[in-house]
C-alpha cells in the first residue's frame, strides 16, 4: 500500500463522515451552511501526518485486512487536529491558516460584509470556539463509528483519551510559558513533548499499533521511534515558522515571531545572546505590528548567536535517534519503508 | 430511590472521575494544578438537572439494577455542561458563573496577581478555551468508561452524539441572532429548542431511556414530556436572568441584559413595544456598563409592554403540555413522581 494511496483513503473517509453530518445540520437550520463551508475549506488542506502515522503504526504492528476501520479511525485524528487549529488560531489571534483566513477571521468577515449590527470580531471568535468544539465532538464520533471491533476499539480509546488530555495540557503549558516569559530550553522542550511530539507522532503510532493488537515489544519500538521524531518534527516546524517560505507554510513570513511564540529556537537564541541582543528579542518578539525589517533583525540575531545552528543540531540528533530506533524495530518491511519516508517528510527543510 | 440520593451518587461519580485524572495531569506537570482547582470549583456548583433527567429517563423506561453505569453516564453530562459553560462565558465575556469568577477571569487574575510579563486577558481566555476542550473530551471518556454493556452504550452514544451536535449548532444560531440583531419570537424559540431545550431535558431523557433499552413508545412519551418542558425551562431561565435574585442565580442582577442576550423575553417585549421604547431597548441592551438605573428601566419596559406576561403565559402553556404528556406516559410510578418534581424544579420562579 503506497503512502499516496493511504492519503486518498483518509481524505475519502473524512469527506464521507462530513457528508453524513451535512443533511442533519442543514435540517436544524440552512443557516448552518457557513459552518460546513468553513470546515470543508480547512479540511481541504493539511499533510495528514497524524493519520499516516496511525495507519503505518497499525501496519507495522501486523494489522490485518480489511483496513477500512483503521483508515476511518486514523482520519478522525484530522478532525481532532482541525479542532486544535481552530482554537489555537483564536488563542494566538492568527489571521491565516493553511494559506486562507483563519476560521474566526472568516466569520468576522462574514458579519462585516453582511453589515450586521452587532460586533463582528466576537461573533467570529465565538463561532470559531463552537466549530472547534464541534470538530472535537465529531472526532470521537468518527473514531467510535469506525467499525473496528469492540476488542480493539476499547484499548485504542485509552490511547486516544490520553493523547487528547496530553495535547490540551501541553497547550496550557505553552500559554503559561508565553505569559510568564521565562523561556529556558528545558521548559520549551517540555511544551514540545506534550503539545506536539506525542500528539503528532508517538500517540498516533501507539494508537495504530494498539488497534492492530500489536505486542508490547512492537508498541514500545514504535514509540521509541516516534518520541524523538516528534521532537525533531516540532523543532523543524519552529525553524520553518521563522525562516520558511510563506507559499509552503501557508502563513505570512515571520508570523511565529509576531505571535511571540516561545519556541526552543527562541530559547536557544536567548541562552546565547548578549544583553543587548536579548533586549532586542524581548522588545520585538510578540509585536503584532512587526514589519519586514523587524523580522529580518530577529532572523539575523537567531542566526548570528548560533541559536539556529543549535536548533538544527538538535533536529539532527533527535532524527538520528528515531532512525536508530526504527532500524532496530521488529516490524514489517513495507511499514519500515513508509516510516522512513514519513520521518523525512516530518523533518524536511521545506514545509 | 430519592432525588437527593441520586444527586449524591452523581456527585460521587463526578468526583471519582476527576480524581482518577488528577495524578496523570500532575505527572505531566505540577503546574497543571490550577486547571484542576478551577474544574473542582466549577463542578461544586450546579443543579445536576441533566444527569437527573438522564437517570429518571432510564428508570422510567424500566432500567434494571445495578445502576452504577447509568449514574456514571448521566454524571458525564455535567462535564459536557462544564465545557459549554466555560466556553459560553468566554464568548459572552461573562465575569461570573455560579457565584464565582468565570474560568477566564480566574486565570486572568492568576496572571495579574503573579505579575507575569505577558498580557493576562488572552492568557485567561486561552486557558478557558483549553479547559472547556478538556471537559468536552473528558465527558465522552467518562461516558465510554461508565461500564454500561456494549449493546446499550452504542445506541446511547448515537443520542449523545446528536445532542452534542445540536447544542453546538444551537449556540451558533444564538450567536447569529445576536450579531444580526433581528430578534423575532420565532427565531429566538428556534435557538431555545436546540441550544437549551433538547440539550437540557429531551436528550438526557432520551439518552437514559435508550440506555435502559426502552421501547419506542416509552422513548417517544418521555421526549413528548421533555420537549415542551425544555422550552419552559429556558423561558424561566430567561426571566430569572432579568428579574432573578443574584443570590440564587449566581450572576449579578441584570447580567443577561448587559450581555445583550436575544431571548424570547426580549423578542416578546420588542414585538409589543412602541418605537420609543423599542429604541430604548436597542440602546441599553448589550451595554456592558449598564448600571442599576438602566437595568430598572429595561425591567420596567419588559413588564409594562406585556413582554413578561407573554413569556409567563408561554411557560405555563409549555409546562402544561409537559404535564399532560407525563400523565399519559406508560412509565413506572416512582419515575413519574420524580419527573413531576423535576418539572417543578426546572420551571420554578426561584432559581
Amino acid at each position: 500500500m503506497s503512502m499516496s494511496r493511504i492519503r486518498k483513503e483518509v481524505d475519502a473517509a473524512l469527506l464521507a463522515f462530513v457528508d453524513r453530518q451535512r443533511p442533519g445540520l442543514l435540517a436544524i437550520s440552512p443557516e448552518l451552511a457557513p459552518l460546513l463551508a468553513a470546515l470543508d475549506s480547512l479540511l481541504a488542506g493539511g499533510k495528514r501526518l497524524r493519520p499516516a502515522f496511525c495507519y503505518w503504526g497499525w501496519q507495522a504492528a501486523g494489522g490485518k485486512e480489511p483496513r477500512e476501520g483503521v483508515v476511518t479511525a486514523a482520519a478522525s485524528l484530522e478532525l481532532l487536529q482541525a479542532s486544535a487549529l481552530i482554537h489555537d488560531d483564536v488563542m494566538d489571534s492568527s489571521d491565516t491558516r493553511r494559506g486562507q483566513p483563519s476560521v474566526h477571521r472568516r466569520f468576522q468577515a462574514l458579519a462585516t460584509e453582511a453589515g450586521w449590527s452587532g460586533p463582528a470580531a466576537p461573533f467570529g471568535e465565538g463561532t470559531a470556539i463552537l466549530l472547534g468544539d464541534l470538530c472535537l465532538a465529531w472526532s470521537s464520533e468518527m473514531y467510535e463509528s469506525s467499525g473496528i471491533s469492540p476488542e480493539r476499539i476499547g484499548p485504542g480509546r485509552a490511547v486516544y483519551d490520553l493523547m487528547r488530555t496530553e495535547v490540551m495540557c501541553g497547550q496550557y503549558l505553552d500559554l503559561l510559558e508565553g505569559v510568564r516569559g521565562t523561556g529556558t530550553v528545558d521548559a520549551a522542550l517540555r511544551v514540545v513533548e506534550f503539545k506536539s511530539a506525542k500528539y503528532t507522532i508517538e500517540r498516533p503510532l501507539h494508537l495504530g499499533a494498539t488497534l492492530a493488537g500489536g505486542s508490547p515489544e512492537v508498541v514500545e519500538a514504535l514509540r521509541s521511534y516516534g518520541r524523538p521524531l516528534g521532537i525533531a518534527f516540532q523543532l523543524r516546524d519552529d525553524v520553518l515558522g521563522v525562516f520558511g517560505d510563506p507559499a509552503e507554510t501557508g502563513k505570512p513570513a515571520g508570523d511565529d515571531l509576531r505571535e511571540g511564540k516561545r519556541t526552543v529556537l527562541v530559547a536557544q537564541t536567548l541562552e546565547r545572546a548578549d544583553a543587548a541582543r536579548a533586549a532586542v528579542v524581548e522588545r520585538l518578539l510578540g509585536d503584532p505590528g512587526l514589519d519586514r525589517d523587524g523580522v529580518d533583525e530577529l532572523r539575523a540575531i537567531i542566526e548570528d548567536t548560533g541559536g539556529l545552528a543549535a536548533c538544527e543540531a538538535m533536529i539532527e540528533r533527535y532524527a538520528g535517534q528515531a532512525a536508530a530506533a526504527l532500524a532496530a524495530a521488529p516490524i514489517t518491511g513495507e511499514a519500515r519503508i513508509a516510516l522512513e519516508e514519513l520521518a523525512v517528510a516530518a523533518t524536511a527543510r521545506q514545509a
